[in-house]
């Protein structure tokens, strides 16, 4: 299709409400239209961004042995009554009264129904492991709904449910959507950090953040400078093999990384050296939960065992949410970001750096069939930017590490 | 993905609640789960089909020209009060007061909206042609939601919208859709027969559904068998060619087929010979309206002329449920069916006819690059089916029709 057929409206001006740079830019290429408060239309060049992002989250759940099935947007209230949140979740979810007083909800998550699904679907131990996804519009009635998609009421979310059998099965399966994760937000030019989280409304014993650096975000974060020089995806992962994925996973949370929510000043001096700490700001782009028998329990999700057992299965979900990473994704190219300094991956010489096509070796993905490399669309300028150099060695093996594309640019 | 470690959750038993065989069928193959009244969750077999159904859409409306965009889900009350439709909505419409007691609603369809949309994007008619898409979940609250996915509450339909400067101009983008959509069913391996209709609340003065034949329609049917006879995709459509885009439609529009609603026994009597007579029933997979300036005056989306004048722009939509595409599709292949002898296009020896690879010539799609043939996946038996003859000349151009795919299977 030519230029002048597209539908892009782009404004000259800088909308008054835009405080954001991601935010700015996504109205003004005309990625993205404000339908009301918190609520946007995803406009062709946006909406391409968006299904590529989409994609790259299905391909690598898809290798990491993930199903994905859709559930509705609408849910009744009842399974929510069941499970105790329905009073929990508070003014945040938006209730509804359909034409017969029934009360109905707009889902703002699926632990609920997906236990559910499972119950009538798998009862026994040969059904496990078993994980499923799916990516669907979710709303949470913000307050104050900001920052352009980043912060909407209608937003994109992929979310993920393990179910095993026991404790360190359903561990497994949360290290799994971990390094599942370090490759999704890798292969979409973003270096996101995992860090050490509260557990929040969800519950459970294990969380761990995946935060983008940025300048805009919300979160205050403190983590060793040795995070930007890993290449995550510089090998393929063989998801079969849990020693090696747990290797990962250990390389990555031995290493201090934690937002204000949780940082420990102490702890972090005492850990990393001076030179190598890294204080800044991010944007959450990921969240991963293991809550065990939270849900499986008061929802009567119970598996028989070899012996004939019943027990409750145990629940690992993960959500990511494709609205802040296609934020996230529009903003390190901006001129405000790059000069300022203060990112460790700001583009160097090169300002479209997110542009640059990847390496073959750098990014490949899991599944090279249906891979599709991606290039946030409206952040490109028109200036030649040239490949990184694909790293020589393994990064988990290697101390001194031969950096990554983003960290090749960083100060 | 092994069988075995797939999450397909088969049913011995019928669930009482279905009646129909796609309904049937969907919840035994473990396709769909019902997850409140009227409200599916799609498991992974079905949400398979279901993107599949989706890509089919996508591909034939962009060779169309139309681009794709997405509205949200949540759209606020205010447009429709402009437009006049909040009232006459009534309760199938479901209406959300959120946090803030604004008034807000679950999309049943999007006029107002793009209105919204293109109103503050375009201008002048150096902008037009237009065509937007997108491919959304709507919810429409029926009284009695029945038939599985079929006439469900929250369904995923594609609509589309054309922006033209005149009357001519909006006609040519409703012939437009009329063969994308020929194409696009005929790619699903169905036979949608276009039948003039009634305009409904959506208004109009132009209006034609789309009708699968099948003996758990809603719709009682009248049509000329040659319908049956005709292959969509015999060859490729040049969509930049008016003259010839018209010609299909010409060809469809001028054979006698209609429902209930608008049936005339004398006239299909005078205008079909005896032989040629089909009564039946069907089921709406797709409507096509053109309502002129329904919209775009009260929404106030005006157009400069090359004359300076300013004039509201006229507006084509076009919707197609992808739940009844996937309901239709999973019913030809069964025995009640196949055996009842009524469907023209019942399957003959070859009980899998509908899982048979389509021939180059006969099913090649407008995109190549981009296009993925279709198999109703639930459906098949493993019996082999034998590819039908391509045709050998174009269906338009000659009156002795070489048959289609389906067609050479009929009665």
């Amino acid at each position: 299709m030519r230029l002048t057929q597209y539908f892009m409206p782009t404004l000259k001006e800088t909308p008054k409400e835009a405080e954001i740079v991601s935010h700015r830019l996504m109205l003004r290429a005309g990625m993205v239209r404000q339908a009301s408060a918190g609520i946007y239309s995803w406009l062709p060049l946006g909406y391409r961004v968006l299904r590529k992002i989409e994609q790259i989250v299905r391909e690598e759940q898809d290798a990491a042995g993930w199903q994905e099935l859709l559930m509705p947007t609408i849910q009744s209230a009842e399974l929510w009554k069941q499970s105790g949140r329905y009073n929990d979740y508070g003014k945040e979810m938006l209730r509804i009264l359909d034409r017969h007083e029934r009360e109905m909800l707009y889902g703002p998550t699926n632990e609920e129904l997906i236990t559910e699904i499972f119950r009538n679907g798998s009862k026994s131990y040969r059904d496990l492991p078993k994980g499923l996804y799916h990516i669907q519009w979710k709303f949470r009635d913000e307050v104050r709904p900001r920052f352009g998609v980043m912060r909407g009421r209608e937003f994109l979310m992929k979310d993920a449910y393990s179910f095993d059998i026991d404790y360190a099965a359903g561990r497994r399966a949360y290290q799994k959507q971990f390094v599942a994760y370090l490759r999704t937000f890798a292969r979409m030019g973003l270096k996101a950090i995992p860090m050490e989280a509260d557990t929040g409304p969800i519950g459970g014993d294990l969380s761990h953040e995946f935060i983008v650096l940025a300048d805009t975000g919300e979160s205050e974060v403190f983590c060793d400078r040795e995070f930007l020089d890993h290449d995550v995806l510089g090998r393929d992962v063989d998801y079969s093999d849990s020693a090696s994925v747990e290797k990962i996973v250990d390389y990555y949370t031995n290493l201090y990384a934690r937002t204000d929510e949780k940082h420990d000043q102490a702890l972090f001096e005492k850990e990393v050296p001076a030179e190598r700490r890294y204080t800044g700001r991010g944007i959450e782009v990921g969240h991963i939960f293991f809550f065990g028998t939270k849900y499986s329990e008061p929802l009567g999700a119970y598996i028989t065992t070899p012996d004939d057992d019943s027990v409750p299965v145990q629940m690992a979900p993960t959500a990511s949410a494709c609205r802040a990473s296609s934020a996230a994704s529009s903003r390190p190219a901006t001129t405000t970001t790059a000069s300022s300094g203060r990112s460790p991956w700001r583009p160097s010489r090169s300002a479209s750096s997110t542009c640059a096509p990847p390496t073959p070796t750098a990014r490949r993905p899991a599944t090279s069939s249906t891979a599709s490399s991606w290039k946030p669309v409206s952040t490109c300028s028109t200036t030649t930017a040239t490949s990184p150099p694909a790293p020589s060695s393994p990064p988990w093996t290697s101390s001194g590490c031969p950096g990554s594309w983003w960290s090749a640019r960083a100060a």
